[in-house]
């Protein structure tokens, strides 16, 4: 059985912002915190725009800056002080997935009186949290319809994601245009992170549809293609627009309906322990790290590498499955290599020791006592070679 | 700008039903009003196992069968009476798009004073509506996600449509096992139904975003496909899921997100004329007017026609996109003709005189005062244009 859920009320469009007003009113806020990462988004007059309309409406609200990528555990424990002194009822998050994954969080603080980190380190599940709303900046993680938000403890370097419905935005407001000035390395990585979140659902162990795998193939053309027209003109409004609609849809549970099991996250795993501990872009991990990881565990299922290139590539199948999954991972490196996406951890800018490479499977492994992965099993053994592949 | 909002909570799976209990309390219900069609679903067995688990769950409830293919007016009189006098609070359909849509009818009639005809007529817009869960036992019209219901008048045989968010069911079961039983050219009219749903979003006269084009054309040969392995084996699982899943996402919005105008709904109006006066089956109906609709229509963007031709059929383009157009449009009868759907009315078993089109055409034009359809906008002397062409 699967569920599908995601009740966000979308609007896509040039004008989406103008409806924050609207949106607060018809979910019910009384008092909002509106939390963002960039004071970038202060300046080009987007929280003006805003905060004009919440006056307007009779709206009362509070702001928080500071977010960052990979955000942090301290910043989310500051907004639920505050939003507990100041007691609001309402979230607005304004910024891609570093602004909303925070927000996620507080939201959970502060409907709850024990300490957030329980719900990340998987001490306690959420029973709530308070409503949440999203302005989005970045089309990247998806968190602006996803069920999931990912926090750094800083004490550890502990990258930590909680998964629950209770956190699934009411609205999110999407404008492509306000895009058009995220630089061409964090469009890159934004449009890897998409297809990641698209590859993980699609690789799993058990059955699917037929309907879910031709959407997602459907979907990760409609990445690739729109992810380079962005690059060579960031101010393509459709490529934009196409990017940010691909962010939503690669996580909000469209690409997994029908899966007998949940899909392979153990590049995720693998790249929140490289970004937890070194903060690299969350999109150039991923990439980094995927051509090691499908090297090492095609052969459980070649033909679902085969299928992925004859469907987003056009790649001719051979009667050697195995070959054509080969083919289709130096594809899929190619692809990410026109993107301008590392493919090793070398390209990513990192030369770790076996010491460093050690540590971060054991973390991967919560120190041993778990394995990762869904289409292939991984062990501890099996993310050290991987790391290790990936040093290129 | 789009609005995007499916928020229906949906569980697909051979043993969804068993959720029904759990999403009746989930979402709040007191006393339900269960209301079918086909008392198919009593001797099967069906209602005994939703009945069950709601005198497990303390959840008081009353039914009502009855609902038929082009679900009658008097009928969502009859529950709204019976909803009144026994105090419910939620209202659960159990069967196709008949039941869910009457059910719709009686949600807006319980949750108003007036008339319900009038949300219907368009003498006035709904309010609000009773909360409502389905149980699906058919693929075919999307209502289990849609914001729209359909009701006929028997009085002057009028089959009106009226839509809201309010509609919206708040969950819906889909276990594809359900539609083993369903017979053939049920199922193929099921198949061409989604099918429609699909195509209607996709012919519309502005821009829309690749990805959802690239969606849409992977949905219909899913669709295609599935429909054909259903036909041949009617109780293979994979199949009769896919089918399923579709109709719910041909319908819920994902197929016109990023429209600039909204899809070209012509052959449903008039198929809706058809099936109000001659009570055909909707997907056939729909089927027997497309291509003559197309045909009438293509000049307007041949592109359009031939983009759908190599995406969905692979019809190799040549320099003159109108003959492409021509191609689509004979390889898209022939799919239909595989799925044992009729493209004429003849075919329908329809023999019309002049006199009765010309009164088919008056009522699709509300007797002459409006134009329907949005690629091209059709007065009546074009509907009856494409009627006479549709005779066959």
């Amino acid at each position: 059985m699967t569920e599908y859920h995601a009740p966000t009320d979308v609007i896509l469009g040039k004008d989406a912002v103008s409806e924050c007003g609207e949106m607060l009113r018809k979910y019910g806020a009384g008092k909002v915190l509106i939390h963002y990462g960039s004071e970038r988004v202060v300046k080009n007059g987007l929280i003006g725009q805003i905060t004009k309309q919440l006056d307007d409406g009779g709206i009362s609200y509070v702001l928080l800056g500071g977010a960052q990528p990979n955000p942090r555990l301290s910043l989310v424990r500051k907004g639920i002080e505050l939003g507990r002194s100041e007691d609001v009822d309402f979230l607005l998050a304004v910024g891609g997935g570093s602004a909303i994954d925070s927000t996620k969080a507080m939201a959970y603080g502060l409907y709850d009186d024990g300490d957030v980190w329980d719900f990340y380190s998987g001490a306690r599940k959420p029973s709530g949290a308070l409503p949440i709303g999203v302005v989005l900046t970045l089309a990247a993680t998806g968190s602006e319809m996803s069920d999931s938000s990912v926090i750094t403890n800083e004490d550890g370097g502990l990258k930590r994601g909680c998964n629950s419905d209770y956190c699934r935005p009411r609205f999110a407001l999407l404008d492509p245009s306000l895009t058009y000035s995220v630089p061409p390395y964090q469009t890159s990585c934004g449009t890897a992170d998409i297809m990641m979140h698209t590859l993980e659902r699609f690789f799993h162990s058990g059955k699917t549809l037929d309907l879910t795998d031709n959407l997602s193939i459907a979907l990760l053309k409609s990445v690739v293609e729109n992810g380079l027209k962005a690059l060579q003109d960031p101010e393509d409004y459709d490529a934009r627009a196409n990017l940010m609609w691909a962010s939503s849809l690669s996580h909000n549970g469209l690409m997994q309906v029908g899966n007998e099991q949940r899909g392979d996250w153990a590049c995720h795993q693998m790249e929140h322990e490289l970004s937890g501990m070194y903060d690299v872009a969350h999109g150039a991990g991923l990439t980094a790290i995927w051509g090691s990881w499908a090297r090492h565990v095609y052969d459980e299922d070649p033909e679902r590498f085969a299928y992925l290139g004859e469907g987003l590539f056009g790649l001719k199948r051979t009667s050697d499955p195995s070959r054509d999954a080969i083919q289709a991972i130096k594809a899929m490196e190619a692809c990410f290599t026109s993107l301008h996406m590392p493919v090793t951890l070398k390209e990513l800018g990192l030369d770790l020791s076996d010491e460093e490479i050690d540590t971060l499977a054991e973390k991967a492994t919560f120190f041993g006592k778990r394995t990762i992965g869904a289409f292939q099993i991984l062990d501890k053994e099996d993310i050290l070679d991987i790391y290790t592949a990936a040093r290129g």
